[in-house]
């Protein structure tokens, strides 16, 4: 299939995902069916009369928009593992199958991580020659972005996962934000080759006789001074930096606060303060990203923050659609197959 | 021998290891050495004449600062692991060796941690019942502060490595910051019990059992959210977190400047706003903490950053003196045989 050449990209969006679902899936939707009325074809999927209700009172539905009906709906309490055996016809699982069928092109859901992760896998499968898929994450830098791999779907991983991470990380930051040959760094506790935990060194190896972009080990502070584009670690320690990256800024709106509450003048004074630091940081927004890849799949499926505002919620549907279009998976396969990279 | 009775705290300080050595080191032990002329003795280790024209320079020598001459230099540069073997007479060495010789009781360095670590094992061997020695990071939290052990000295941990972490933790918690009970998590993507890697599912189930104050997992996100006094994880993955978080500050400045380059005003604006930026945030200031300790030792080893200043010299040599005074070591020991933890 040529997707280049297909009209309009199908997206189901899993509308009931998300700590404020439907209403920002469905909102978000709405821009994005409007802003790119000739690329894109938004499917609901989920509650009916729910999101329809909201799509009547937000100006009624595009053209380009359609809604499937699913009545259930996974929460965040669900079990990733077994929510695809008890709940079928949940709106995640039905989004998923319009994919499996062909009648969907990409997924997208703000719902419970480890369920769109295992599900996905599931009902999508994995491309050939890939052992796990990936959740990527984008970092802001000193130098502007980089992604690291993998931040939750393998917390045990062995030397060929980060290669493929490596891999799979090359060829998204090449076709999804352009960089020529981007870098590989191995995520260490030291740049010296021998520097490392058993896993890291194995791994080096690897990457070392691969024709990626290798760069050697990284260390933690070298992630937001921008060293490398693409960072690889396993999925544990991934998602402990990740997490603990978004945590910074909570605590300094906490100093900010308690700072503040030592006077009248001082409240105003912060007040100034934290807009002046959001505008210099809002590139730690992940809003702005439109959700995070989870690659090595069968087919295209976006993460996003259970918080998801609709401006998120649109640029996970556009970047749903630029996935689609790169053909990221053919590029991966090729990759692994005809060992071009 | 009842440290509490002594009189004064010998502490013999590296006065070469440490990026402004030995200007920095002399000027930091002049301050401990007045600051408590009581309670410490200062044993400067390193080029005599050197440290000589320093002490000169500044006021002369105080009656409880003592010189051993040591003229080699263990440098950034030097592995950690010959060090000792390499460069026998080196500051760092004969410090360590004071020690061994009952001639200080303990030894501070803002060297190559990496020799501070492997040499202080080596010339001071291991508490009873410790597999490995591990080096603590204080962070600071929403909530006061917070240790996370091991940062670095041990990279690939076994289940009862993160136990020890966790009960040394636990006792330099409660003594050296006087927090009762200190409360212990494990670091792993999840507060389940189920959530994690090989490593902390099996260390989960030793903590479970044990009788320190164990709340469960914790997860990247809860360090700075202050939930746990001592946070405990392996080498690797505290090593990554802990340089992610030193190099936020320098991510911050990096877009502050670039932010005030766009103006006359804003760049005044932004000089104000970072000054209040560094008072709000003082607490990540490692000159207040006087170093990092490395616990498990038969003897006290305090780690300085290698850009410490007089400041954080004098906090270091004061950090040693109190973890004798208190009788850590004595305190692990005790509880691993008497299992009163």
């Amino acid at each position: 299939m040529n997707i280049k050449g297909q009209n309009r990209i199908r997206v189901a969006v899993d509308a009931m995902g998300g700590d404020h679902a439907p209403e920002n899936q469905v909102l978000g939707s709405i821009l994005a069916a409007k802003e790119r009325a000739g690329s894109v074809e938004v499917i609901l999927v989920g509650k009916e009369i729910q999101i329809n209700e909201i799509l009547k009172n937000n100006g009624g539905k595009p053209r380009n928009i359609s809604v499937e009906n699913a009545e259930e709906v996974i929460s965040m309490e669900d079990s990733p593992a077994d929510a695809y055996k008890t709940k079928p016809g949940s709106s995640l699982i039905v989004a998923l199958d319009l994919q499996r069928e062909k009648k969907a092109d990409a997924t997208i859901s703000a719902g419970n991580t480890g369920a769109v992760l295992a599900s996905s896998t599931l009902k999508l499968g994995r491309i050939k020659g890939i052992s796990r898929p990936a959740i990527g994450s984008i970092f802001p830098t000193e130098k502007g972005k980089c992604i690291v791999f993998d931040v939750g779907a393998t917390v045990d991983c062995r030397p060929n996962h980060l290669f493929e991470y490596a891999l799979m990380g090359s060829i998204y930051m090449n076709y999804i934000f352009g960089i020529d040959k981007p870098t590989v760094g191995l995520l260490s506790v030291g740049e010296e080759k021998s520097k490392g935990n058993e896993l890291t060194t194995e791994a080096y190896k690897l990457l070392e006789n691969s024709n990626l972009n290798f760069i050697g080990n990284v260390e933690g502070s070298d992630i937001l001074k921008g060293k490398t584009n693409v960072v690889v670690c396993d999925g544990f320690v991934g998602n402990i930096v990740l997490k603990f990256a978004e945590s910074v800024l909570s605590l300094l709106k906490n100093r900010f606060k308690s700072y503040s509450e030592q006077g009248f003048f001082k409240k105003i004074w912060i007040g100034m303060f934290y807009g002046t630091l959001k505008k210099v940081i809002k590139d730690f927004d992940y809003e702005e990203y439109g959700g995070i890849p989870l690659l090595g799949l069968n087919g295209v499926s976006v993460i996003g923050h259970g918080k998801s505002s609709p401006l998120a919620m649109k640029n996970m549907i556009f970047k749903a659609e630029d996935t689609v279009r790169a053909g990221i998976n053919n590029k991966i396969e090729s990759a692994l197959n005809n060992k071009i990279i």
